[in-house]
């Protein structure tokens, strides 16, 4: 991927859409598809889709369209997915049972390899075949496997300090659903963090509603 | 609040993130803030944060700084959670009960006054106190309750069917988990939608850790 180095921020963000959409298709049998459709059916203009698959290198051929597949492998292997990383779930109450069960980790670049928690009544469990293990034992499994990556889904009381001890231990990226955010410093730290605020999304959709609402009246 | 028309989408999406850190501070005693000190601890321009805040009359003032509470709650009320709109859940899986049990809604703008689930193991039980119903229910409820939104917790065969549904029943926003995405056409159905994409960010954080680990060798 020659072009790889140059791809924006912006564009990178729009990429798991894309990979989205061209996955549906697939699923439905769609080999290729213009611009323009693919433009209805994300809601994203023509010429912006065009801009931004251009990025990285252009498929799109004139009178012909995107091929579906290899648009799909290209993204896939852009983002990552083409391999796996070593990953483990911090925390499995019902938060981290619903991600461990219904992320498809294989298909975006990890491997769920350990679960931890402090809740005696959880360790010892399996959840998706993996064994939940105490969370005193992070530093001797990480020794052991080397994970790359951690899932916390922990209070924020403790976030602090897990992620502290997790990056001691060698773990480079978090996907952080606590309510702490872990955004300051990470270059200094040689880490990358994806943070979760789910609560962020619902008080967007109250100012939308209220918006909405208000229109009506 | 004679300039929140003019409010832009861009800063719309930032005033979450304003409105939790604005939280953290009060939660620590902090009465007023000086943007610099705002700015590093969000890693946000100082710049940045007064033309953000500018936007809705500008609480600043000249060697004071911001007042944390009157801050605090003029965001609150542009993003509507000084009030509540009724909402139902879809679905009381793993997923549905991580966010019945997790979510504030009540200081989000919202109040769960419903969960429906299809499953005759999880009907009857209570979540946070609130009595789950069979999805065959949810038309007769809507009826008598008119929930104006609904938490979609489902998986994504039956989205477009349980959505439809619902729009008929009179619900007007979203938040939906599924894997089926609700952005389109929802104007004209006179809907809004918050679509929560948990793996799209899982995939932002394979291509980031990708990035790091090709830096570092």
């Amino acid at each position: 991927m020659a072009h790889e180095k140059n791809i924006s921020k912006a564009v990178i963000k729009r990429l798991p859409r894309y990979y989205r959409f061209l996955g549906e298709l697939l699923n439905q049998g769609v080999t290729r598809i213009s611009s323009r459709l693919l433009s209805e059916k994300m809601g994203i203009t023509a010429s912006q889709i065009r801009q931004d698959l251009n990025c990285f290198g252009g498929f799109g051929q004139q009178g012909y369209g995107y091929n579906v597949n290899v648009l799909y492998e290209e993204i896939a292997s852009i983002l990552g997915l083409d391999r796996q990383v070593d990953a483990i779930l911090i925390g499995a109450g019902n938060l981290g049972r619903a991600v461990a069960n219904h992320m498809e980790f294989e298909q975006r670049g990890f491997r769920l390899i350990g679960i931890f928690d402090e809740n005696p009544a959880l360790i010892g469990q399996t959840i998706k075949g993996v064994l939940v293990r105490s969370t005193d034992k992070i530093e001797p499994f990480c020794r052991v496997y080397h994970p790359t990556a951690a899932i916390l889904c922990i209070p924020k009381t403790v976030t602090k300090e897990i992620s502290d001890r997790l990056i001691d231990a060698g773990v480079k990226g978090f996907w952080n659903f606590s309510h702490y955010d872990l955004a300051l410093n990470q270059k200094e730290r040689g880490i990358v963090v994806e943070n979760v605020h789910m609560s962020d999304s619902l008080m967007t959709l109250s100012y939308e509603l209220k918006t909405l609402l208000s229109e009506e009246n």
